[in-house]
């Protein structure tokens, strides 16, 4: 069966994150609908399709360029899956970019890397409504101690103090290749960009929160040291809500193949596909 | 009275544009509304208040630098309008800075220039839903062609062809200072910013429709000099959606006075309060 990647953007304010669950309004469940009518043949109805996203999103968390794939039968290769899905998805769902791929490539288990960012507003005087989506307004914050302490959190490390509790016991360790901090679309944003081999469960969110703490003078770099070494979340500051966080950017080995609309655009000014 | 000088972002979505009308929810109405119970002295009721606008937006029409007046009782000079307002308006309108100011200050009548700003969106396959009330999808552009046409626009002319039908009779010559275009937040973004001593009704919309025509080669320069030639609004192209357009910056002679948030931030590239 030919294997499709596509490349997604939504809004996560409506969705109660990717993954499917029962009564849920979610990004996978969304997908798998609209692709089921795509697949039927002669209007017999194919088996219910399975999206693979390279990762869960959160309830709230927004994408500019999640990577899924789905196979698809035989009689539809060559089929424009961006025009016709884009045709029927809900408008806060849209198909980037869709390409037939080998059937070696997996969304989630080849993936490199990936990049996400996080908005934070610091203007405690208001909030843009335009961005209000987008953004945790967070008030004034120290940048310069934020960016000394995103320094001691790159590299190896066991990032088990920023997992959610009560995940599955797999590995915590993971490789945290970049933080960048740059101004956003407006002057009171502040965007961290995080680059890493793999994200845990609340990962981006847990760093973020962390580093807020930071900013706002309630936490040193003596104390990232120590959540570390502890690994113990409760320890470490409370996670950043879900609506300042975007999935930017997955990195793959190898380029898509023909047969789509294959440049991704991203957000942002950081457009190189990233780590070392 | 003191005057209180206001600068106000607005997501034009859900409001029935600036102006009060009745039974619509209106930016101006709104901003009323909040204000009266502001204005009370021990419980007994003000006048209601009137807020004038440095103009109207339509329907729709964003703002991220709207600016107003309004003139309030003696007993509350000194109040924090900024963080009062924001406390009761809803999060689709904020207001960005207040300050008091002069009572020669007219938010109307005072306005040295204005900038809009409009985005089109120029990826015929998707609009990334972040972005989908923002921009108009007007799919590829010569943007070559946009600037030559836009080019013969600049300067003071009589912009009747431009000027939505239905109008009072006042006159119609305008001096353009500018029309910038660059790339917006993405780069499928393409926003084009008008710099103006004034606008008619509609006419950043009608200028933005009549340049898409032309970078959809359904118009030439020999058509944009009939049209400023004619004045006949019949003749030139369709208006522009209300989403694209957000209204930046309106410039005054001098700055606001102290006594309040006096920075303004602007969305987008351009900054400098503008026009030679």
């Amino acid at each position: 069966m030919p294997r499709i990647r596509l490349t997604l953007a939504y809004d996560g304010t409506h969705f109660a994150g990717w993954q499917v669950q029962p009564g849920q309004r979610t990004v996978q469940g969304v997908l798998e609908r609209a692709l089921a009518p795509l697949l039927m043949r002669r209007g017999v109805p194919a088996p219910p399709p399975r999206v693979h996203g390279s990762g869960r999103t959160d309830s709230g968390v927004h994408a500019v360029g999640q990577v899924a794939h789905v196979d698809v039968p035989e009689h539809r290769r060559g089929f424009p899956w961006q025009k016709a899905l884009n045709a029927t998805l809900p408008p806060d769902v849209r198909v980037v970019a869709a390409a037939e791929v080998g059937n070696d490539f997996h969304a989630r288990f080849s993936a490199r890397s990936k990049t996400y960012a996080y908005t934070l507003w610091i203007d405690p005087a208001y909030v843009l409504p335009q961005r209000a989506r987008y953004v945790w307004q967070c008030g004034p914050l120290d940048l310069d101690a934020m960016d000394r302490a995103a320094a001691l959190l790159l590299g190896e490390h066991d990032f088990a103090a920023f997992r959610n509790t009560g995940t599955n016991t797999e590995s915590t360790i993971r490789t945290l290749y970049r933080i960048d901090r740059s101004t956003g679309l407006h002057p009171a944003e502040c965007v961290l960009r995080f680059c890493a081999s793999g994200f845990l469960k609340q990962m981006v969110r847990n760093l973020t929160g962390c580093l807020v703490a930071v900013g706002r003078g309630k936490a040193g770099p003596e104390n990232i040291r120590s959540y570390l070494e502890e690994g113990d979340r409760s320890a470490a500051p409370a996670t950043a809500p879900a609506q300042g966080l975007c999935l930017e950017w997955v990195e793959y080995p190898e380029a898509p193949a023909q047969g789509g609309h294959g440049d991704e655009h991203q957000m942002g000014p950081d457009r190189s596909p990233a780590p070392h």
